[in-house]
């Protein structure tokens, strides 16, 4: 993803509160790559709100960079779920680390529920058996 | 209302998008004076989505600014809600002036519905019979 | 571009102040494609402020939906650049329409200059001789 | 301050990231307190990049809520700064508590410097001299 102007501030850097929505970026684009994208993830009845958020700045932005986003979920999650996060410039610069905490809900009730099998099915493929039983 | 930092973008003034949404708190503040709360709208089955916007930009904020919103309704509405903005600095200066054109969709079906009675009753004491007419 | 889930607001649709930043994105897009981006522009010793913003809305986006923004210069410009701008949905929808006014100050002074060589050159490829005077 | 409509997301809540932003204008609020407001702090010369952000989302925001934002600095500060801060609801409900660590830059270089003596003596009445020798 590109810098967006809007996203400088008068630093002249990317404002430090847009690396929280760039890892949402990132952690929905993941959902897509497991086929399993967050609005269809909603339309099913679950919401993924969020519990916790780390955020570790290395290295500011600018406007004109090109930013990758490396999500990864670490350990196989049950109730809750840990996404580690990593933004990357265009120079290979590590320019923000992070963890987020996403609990599930139920959208209508909001009553946080385990984490659902169509969700554990799309994951399941990349992780193995004994990661699961961890 | 005081500029936030994150408003501002690496002109070192507040990024003009922001002003439409100055415009949307105006809005809201004039609102709940009138006894009528957006939240209290929207819990009564009404949603007001914007239809048109036009700023225009007069002097640049920085951070720091307190700006005052001057929200109003020209005329009487029917179907639509003309708002006219205007946004002052400390020193009294104009900063920008803005028309917001406003329709009412019932929140569940969305399709466009005339402005309720509930809404017209808050507004009519600033209208005279001839106004309402027009 | 893809829609983003904080771009949406509690009528589950894109709040409409995010197309003036969709609207800005869109024009970045294309000072890059024809070779002069706007941090190249800056650097250079040029802002380029918003005058005006006008936006129409038509159809509302969803989190899910791929924005195409089509921005056009309509006439050749003097002391200030008219930018046409639409966007278009992932079914060829037309989401809104909008037209930008900018113009071009000194970075340091912040004094409107007219648009500089370096830009007019840019963009002249994409103007016949008889445009250009008019 | 009051949740503002755009802040809101699809899930009818305040979008997690703005808690980050409530952080920024609590600890500009506190800065404006002690007498140093930032914008003050940067005409010196001195800018505050944040470092690390920590939160902890505890109960959701509405439209409608009026949050309050509580800073405070728990120790005399060197190189960096940290600031906790606590929001809650007008039902006194904690909503998000947070970390956040902030360095101090020269506005020209961008290299990191040691708190100056123009901030350390505006805080200095809310410590101790243990305190500041801890």
């Amino acid at each position: 993803m590109v810098v967006r102007y809007y996203e400088t501030d008068q630093m002249a850097i990317v404002h430090h509160s847009n690396y929280i929505r760039y890892f949402e970026c990132g952690r929905n684009e993941m959902m897509k790559k497991v086929g399993l994208p967050i609005e269809v993830m909603e339309a099913n009845g679950f919401m993924l709100p969020v519990v916790s958020v780390e955020l570790h700045y290395k290295t500011p932005s600018r406007m004109g960079d090109t930013l990758t986003i490396v999500s990864s979920i670490k350990k196989w999650p049950h109730a809750k779920l840990f996404v580690d996060q990593e933004i990357y410039n265009q120079k290979g610069e590590l320019v923000c680390t992070g963890k987020v905490v996403l609990c599930m809900v139920d959208s209508v009730t909001r009553i946080p529920v385990r984490l659902p099998q169509l969700f554990l099915d799309k994951i399941a493929p990349y992780f193995t058996e004994e990661e699961k039983n961890n």
